[in-house]
């Protein structure tokens, strides 16, 4: 098999995700045969550095021994049960451990990140009707990102993403983000945002936010001290704290959770991608005890969540999901990830002289250049991917917006491998 | 380990989906340690048989050894990678074989049935905004059931699952279903969908349904001609045709897919649940080529679906659903499926001389005992499925209909083992 057969199969019959498929007339899809660590190789043995994790999913590599005994462990004794009256060992270890390192109390699983956002939606919304009260909106941030089921798009503010599709969507109230990542923005951000739940708290479910680093949203970056304020400003106005740590949680912002930064407990988490290590599809969404008890009555009440899918809690994915946290355990993930977050830290650096850069920003082991004086219609973040694939690094620009998000066991070699290649791309430009 | 050490842990923090949690007060939630063929295990080593396939997913039994060695062989080549500018052989195989056996040309791969019909319909609207169309509306069957997102969940119809959420869905049109398993119900719907088309076809995207059975519409099962009449409509009018195949498909109905019980090739077909033997989540919209093209052009046209999910065409996932079409083409699954459909024909017949019982249907491998004179708070489901759990049997009716949609490697001891137990209970109530 070469790259060029399975390259042409695909197109036969593939629709790719975010992809206009006309690029692939100029621009060939890489047929992966297989991949170990860091690397992905294709058909012809050519290896690249997956610096976005695939989708900022992957922490501990590809072909993971560990990750990948644990799972062949599980298949030999539980591939899938349903989970309503019925469990399973993995998930309940799971879900105490989850609970543990967040300090919220109660999981409720789904199996991507968008469900997980429907499930928390739904899930602040409902609890106001148990209560007795009908509060139809939802704020978001603008420029947010937060998945692309239609619920789930409708908390969104990436135009890009959404614009088509605003005839079929639900109508939510999004407010100012932070313009950059001082505290003053935060301040001005939280200011507005109060002016908002002043007018119509009562009319509004939940907050839902990002924490720290709007990821779709070109790597937008700002101040903790806004989680913090906007938390107090929920509380303050009975509104709920919607944490989507779906790309941010596991380590991406250098604390296992982004909200720890901010001091912040939400109160509903969502989490998924780096959950199973970059191998399975599995969300799941935390919350309280407070909220679990205003579902909790007698069934002929009709108050029940009654939300499902039909493979919730798999226990191949929770059984990659636990070996992810094994690791995390074993190895002190965090502590290490420091040493290599400040080595990323100096790399970048480099990037601030060039006169195409305009903003060079960086929150943990997430890393974004940005570039300016590119109209949108030059494309140069396919121009710098196609380069980069040539020298073996695999990047996907967001607009103007290089950024790395590399698996966590890249070594001190391959960041420098990942960074001087894109900085002689972007040099040369 | 204990059922009820494990019990305790799990209510602790876990809430199960679909499931008024207080309820587990008075009814044990059980642990599955292990699973083999139809049967699961708990961790005091009772055995049951799983007569709804674990939510309708388990197709060739848990902990298969055939698909069990095909993961295990896809895990040390490749667990996951991106899916936009990358692809690997498992997708592309799979690919291949789920247009052979549609009839279809493309296909967009999600992670769980609930995405796929958001796709469905994002895709649907889309084509015709990219044709200069704003058609907001889409139509569906009442009592139909087509997921938990927000999207989804606003073409449902099952009161239970809908209700809560009205001011937070958007707005679709719903038509009658056909009343019985009858051409001439069938032929009456239709009528009605033609008056629906006719006043509103210019605002309308897509018809979805669930074809032959409405399986969370407590098994409500109707005659093909309906399809059939539905299809001529849709193309009379112009609007797409979705066929939600996610429960139906995989040969539940006694054919691969439903409609080809209807001879009608849908526009789009979503396909879930059985595409992975039970194993893991993996979802796929099938769509046309013409479909296709309608976004098919320069990137700076803005026409592209940029629709995606982080694990979007998952490598163990797709070698699952492989390794399922496998099993389907050496073991000519299909045709001795018929022989297990016409021995469960014969032993569900004995229902209907039972006084409490309203109706026995049966489409395929799925079977349905609707129970009358119960209402709905004494829960008469709730007591027949404790009642066949001590006889080592677990049904999970819906509401008063009890059903039967086993994995096919059951044996016809274990379906009489399954069948018999319940008509006893059913007997003595």
């Amino acid at each position: 098999m070469t790259n060029q057969e399975l390259m042409q199969r695909d197109l036969k019959h593939i629709w790719h995700p975010c992809t206009q498929m006309k690029d692939h007339e100029a621009i060939p899809i890489i047929p992966i045969k297989r991949a170990k660590g860091v690397y992905v190789y294709d058909f012809e043995d050519n290896r690249y550095i997956d610096s976005i994790s695939s989708w900022w999913v992957n922490l501990f590599g590809h072909s993971n021994e560990y990750i990948n005994t644990k799972i062949n462990e599980q298949l030999q004794q539980l591939e899938h049960v349903i989970f309503a009256g019925f469990t399973h060992e993995q998930i309940v270890k799971l879900s105490e451990r989850l609970c543990h390192f967040t300090g919220l109390e109660k999981c409720f699983y789904a199996d991507n990140g968008s469900s997980a956002i429907e499930v928390a939606l739904k899930m602040s919304f409902h609890y106001f009707k148990n209560k007795g009260e009908t509060r139809p909106y939802f704020v978001s941030l603008t420029n947010s990102y937060h998945g692309e089921t239609l619920g789930a798009l409708s908390v969104g503010d990436v135009e890009l993403y959404k614009e088509t599709y605003k005839e079929i969507m639900i109508h939510t109230l999004q407010t100012p983000v932070p313009k950059d990542r001082t505290e003053e923005t935060a301040i001005q951000a939280a200011q507005e945002l109060e002016k908002l739940f002043e007018q119509r708290h009562k009319e509004i479910s939940a907050f839902i936010v990002e924490p720290l680093v709007q990821c779709a949203g070109y790597m937008h970056m700002y101040h903790p001290l806004f989680l913090k304020l906007a938390k107090e400003l929920c509380e303050k106005y009975d509104i709920f704290f919607i944490a989507d740590e779906i790309a941010v949680g596991f380590g991406r912002t250098g604390t296992l959770f982004a909200c720890e930064q901010a001091g912040i407990k939400p109160d509903f988490m969502c989490l998924s991608k780096g959950l199973t290590g970059g191998y399975l599809p599995l969300s799941v969404v935390l919350t309280s005890d407070r909220v679990y008890e205003m579902f909790y009555c007698d069934y002929n009440e009709y108050k029940a969540f009654l939300h499902s899918h039909s493979y919730t809690g798999n226990a191949l994915a929770c059984a990659a999901a636990n070996a992810t946290l094994d690791i995390f355990e074993n190895d002190d993930v965090i502590t290490k990830n420091r040493i290599k977050i400040d080595y990323i830290a100096q790399k970048i650096a480099a990037f601030r002289e060039l006169p195409c850069v305009k903003d060079v920003r960086q929150r943990g082991m997430i890393a974004a250049i940005e570039l300016q004086g590119y109209k949108p219609q030059e494309r140069i973040g396919l121009r710098i991917n196609q380069e980069a694939l040539k020298r073996g690094v695999f990047v996907r620009p967001l607009g103007n917006v290089i950024y790395f998000m590399p698996p966590y066991v890249i070594t001190f070699d391959e960041i420098d491998m990942m960074i001087d290649s894109v900085y002689d791309i972007v040099k040369s430009l």
